[in-house]
């Protein structure tokens, strides 16, 4: 099954994955919110074909997360700048930055490769999961899930239609 | 250039990309958080292939994301478990839930998928941006990002490499 089949689900995180789920895609964000704005830079950085960039670029563009901006007339040069939707998805990097900086196995004294600041205060931010009810600190063992309406439908069909196929079997 | 190339950088985002940034296993994780613990749960909703199942569990398991527990005996059965470092996700895993909501294209009164918990509070939870130093929200415009050490001088050679690729042609 491929991921346009995918999308079509009522689940919102198999909904994102199918646009930005790609690990290249996210790559590409990455150098944006880095301030890469030009397809020579963003090349440099992520290392990737031409080819691949541009088909990856487009989708981009096609879905909404990036647009293009014209900065040189003659000759005509464009750069890409995230939309809403593309600066949207800054939880998502910062998400990853925090888990890679916990998880990546970086030798001792690496030192930070990558500090973010936040203006207001001046010092430095990250992520941090905090309840936006009561402000407490949350992981996942503070939280229960419901699944609910349509997913949850699409969650017992899928159950079925598996065991199905199995007794087929 | 492939992502075990890739994962060699000194950028975190980048090595967690190299880690989960497979649309598939940011699929089984989502199961995991939804309480799917059984190969054939797991298969019956992401309806992945057992061959591409197996593969991504056994490296989640090797990546230590994931840990093998008995359940039973006799047959010997096991389920998955997100270890802490798999926990640590969760982060992700809520911030490409509110992406999709938003952004998802979902029908006017579809109503909610997923709903989150707070089991402190009882109240519905989720990913909202606030800086940890001030508690203020936070958002890309209010950031600065400082790139630093060994990924600033990772960041200088690729720019200079690529130029000389470049020249060369």
């Amino acid at each position: 099954m491929g991921w346009t089949q995918v999308a079509k689900t009522a689940c919102p995180i198999a909904r994102s994955l199918a646009l930005v789920g790609d690990r290249w895609t996210m790559l590409i964000l990455r150098e944006l919110f880095l301030g890469s704005h030009r397809f020579e830079e963003i090349q440099a950085q992520t290392q990737m074909s031409s080819h691949l960039l541009s088909m990856r670029l487009k989708r981009l563009e096609r879905d909404g997360i990036i647009k293009r901006q014209n900065y040189q007339f003659r000759p005509l040069r464009h750069e890409y700048r995230l939309t809403e939707k593309g600066l949207d998805l800054y939880p998502v990097v910062l998400a990853l930055k925090a888990w890679g900086e916990k998880w990546g196995r970086f030798k001792r004294g690496d030192g930070p490769a990558l500090r973010i600041f936040h203006k207001g205060c001046g010092r430095e931010t990250g992520i941090q999961l905090r309840c936006p009810s009561c402000s407490e600190p949350f992981g996942p063992r503070d939280a229960t899930v419901s699944i609910e309406g349509k997913f949850e439908r699409e969650r017992n069909m899928r159950r079925t239609a598996f065991e199905a196929r199995r007794r087929k079997k």
